[in-house]
């Protein structure tokens, strides 16, 4: 497949991976949030590009954060947003999630972000309706915005993702679980970056060479190395029980304390798509220099707007022609 | 009652049950309806006609559908909408349902939409306030917007409101605790439609009649003869312990499945609510121009625009010019 | 400390307690709401003064009424309003609390309206941050934006902030955990009024004069004598196993019942920060000249969209020029 999932309504686009973007369409992307960059810290942090969408988020999954980063940034645009809360909806009802998205359709929704249990939901939804959807994370599998907020946020620390090509990135912690480090290798293997997972065996890939990385068991064998250490959040429910007895055993090998931020190189830097678990993926206190924590949160935003101007915008313009010729 | 119910306020009204409309009324409101649907195919989703209005919903029993039909229609028009939570509200503090409504009046809303298991509960907030109220359900009694949504979807399936006369609709379900079949059988008697109403005894209202309505217990009597079979949704609650014993029992009798589907007449068409129970009430796969399910929830949307437009526009006008005699 | 609490932001301030607020600034305050009354009763409700703002809420005890006048103040003058709900959002995935705003803050928020139960919280927030923090109830601490709008409803009650010197008012009811009673005592002691602070023993505060107020245990004693009897609102839960052994108890000595309210001065009048519980505070039906509480309501929208404008205002102009220097 090229380029992002081609969809019903002319103009009109879903993603919902990674791989269903060209480099040329990142590219692309990039730049576009470079563009809501510079507008933000010109006038204006609002426009009317999308004045006339509207955008349903459909979280099975509770997160205010992404839930948010999403609505600010149709928002940021003109459009409207719309949340259909699932605990209260009919999805509770036991209506089908074909009927909810057409229902979500037929209200006027021209896009739906949709974070799912399920691996490939969104990319079954994508196949169902005319919607354009975007995936905020989908079980196990993916998580592509926030991969992309990300990139854009190590494009701009590197000054360009041409840079990224000659830097090492460890992503440390559960990647077995974990859609950020899925989406992220596939990425930053695309621009040429080495990238490392390390984490304890049994929250390992079974082949990190079919993402494209690397992969080690110690941080402390990486932690000198890598221009960019990239901690995940921990779910402490999947700690008890597993190969680790306690959060304890774990911290003690994976947490990035203060012994081992000493041993970093020194203008390597630190990411973590929050919300942070203080004292468990990170004991110390960062210089800002040195966390683009924050950042990556600015970052997600812009990112969002990017992806929602380029799904929607010529949806928008197409909508009113193509409606006019069938249904006027 | 001649008209909507009037309103302390001038020029702003509520709407609380069918038989508050005049038969021009009425169709005023299709005609309102068919202008935004024109909008809409046009260049423009949005319009500021009520940019100084603010709608607040105010739901006693959860709908997440029905509850972002108004809020969107009322966005559409650039009126603003506030979310009284109910269970987060200070209704659960034990706050009159009178003082809640002078808050929200007081906040600066124009109108609420409620919806509440007491029949009769629109009704009684609007002889209490300034408000305009619209009934969007109550108890067993009335779904006013819902049904007039669905008069819209029919007129215009059927080329015009005139043509309905010629029409026969079975309405098929749990009749008796239905406000849908209720608000919409007094609507499409006036328009000289012939309603069946359908479903086992215990579901039956007492008098069919007094809703201008023939009945029947027996769904495969009445499925070939009509033009339009609108299904109700079943509550599973309602089924156990009463003349069906099980969901199986019920759906042997009165489920839309392949073979009654294929009794029906050759251009007859399907209606629903919405959530459906695929399974219940519905087990086929209806073709496209068989179903009107879908333009039913995008016409409630343009529905409940037109119900806003009438109730509000003259009331935004009149506020300014009222409060600036009172008040200023 | 003089003036609103300053900000690491230019231009942007907090509002955490009344005592940040100098005489001028509160004077300002009531200046600057008294024009948004004057608009509301013109043409317009709505203006795009912060248009370029986002206004986050944050509630860690629930108050729809609150957070609906936060939000409904933000959209009057065209800022946008997200709402953290907390009980979903990641602070009970154990985020801390400056993450919490943090996050916020990247997210593209200007200011924060924060309910928690921890007295101080809010002003903790404000020394983090670059948020503008207002406080909107922190444990038994303070309001101000209640007090502030409470005084703008009695400086128009009574004709001009310049004659509340002459006036007493009651407080009254559970004194001891009333943030409302707190802040609006300090705030009409600095224009002279005369404020009594009425309870029983186990809910007064243990030095009534450190917020320049007297105090009594006795109703009847009282509710001859003031120009305004400000009712509070009775936590039931606060009743049981205190002084008095159940409501009823309370409600004899310190409800507003038909008796006292014919021994209240002829032109005095009735306050009530809402929701109001009939038959405990309150067993009378007030003629509406004597009732305040719709105006506190109407009010705190205004006084809410004071605040705003005085602490986001400047921000938004310098946040450009700021971020102009220093991100460009």
């Amino acid at each position: 497949m090229t380029g992002l999932t081609s969809n019903p309504v002319p103009g009109r686009r879903s993603l919902t991976q990674i791989s269903d973007l060209s480099d040329s369409e990142i590219v692309d992307l990039l730049g576009r949030a470079e563009i809501y960059r510079k507008q933000e810290l010109g006038t204006r942090r609002f426009s009317d590009e999308l004045k006339d969408s509207v955008v349903a988020t459909l979280f099975f999954e509770g997160s205010t954060r992404t839930r948010l980063s999403f609505t600010l940034a149709a928002e940021r645009l003109g459009a409207r947003v719309i949340d259909l809360a699932v605990s209260a909806s009919s999805v509770s009802k036991g209506e089908s999630l074909k009927d909810t998205c057409d229902t979500v359709s037929a209200l006027g929704a021209d896009a739906v972000v949709v974070r799912h249990p399920n691996e490939g939901a969104p990319l079954q939804i994508a196949s169902w309706t005319s919607l354009a959807v975007v995936n905020a994370g989908d079980g196990c599998h993916e998580h592509p915005t926030q991969a992309l907020g990300d990139l854009f946020s190590l494009s701009s620390a590197f000054e360009g993702v041409g840079n990224l090509a000659a830097k090492k990135i460890a992503i440390v912690g559960d990647i077995l679980h974990s859609r950020v480090a899925r989406s992220l290798s596939a990425l930053l293997g695309r621009f040429g970056s080495k990238v490392v997972l390390v984490g304890p065996p049994d929250m390992m890939v079974d082949r990190p060479s079919a993402l494209g990385a690397e992969f080690s068991f110690d941080l402390d064998e990486v932690v000198g190395e890598v221009d960019v250490l990239y901690l995940l959040r921990i779910q402490r429910e999947r700690i008890q029980g597993g190969y680790h007895s306690s959060i304890d055993s774990y911290t003690r090998r994976f947490q990035l304390d203060q012994k081992r931020y000493l041993r970093m190189a020194p203008k390597s830097i630190v990411m973590h798509p929050g919300p942070v678990n203080r004292g468990v993926e990170l004991a110390v206190k960062l210089p800002e220099e040195r966390s683009l924590i924050s950042e990556q949160v600015r970052n997600g935003v812009l990112m969002r707007m990017a992806v929602f101007s380029k799904i929607l915008a010529t949806a928008s313009d197409d909508r009113r022609s193509q409606r006019g010729v069938f249904g006027d």
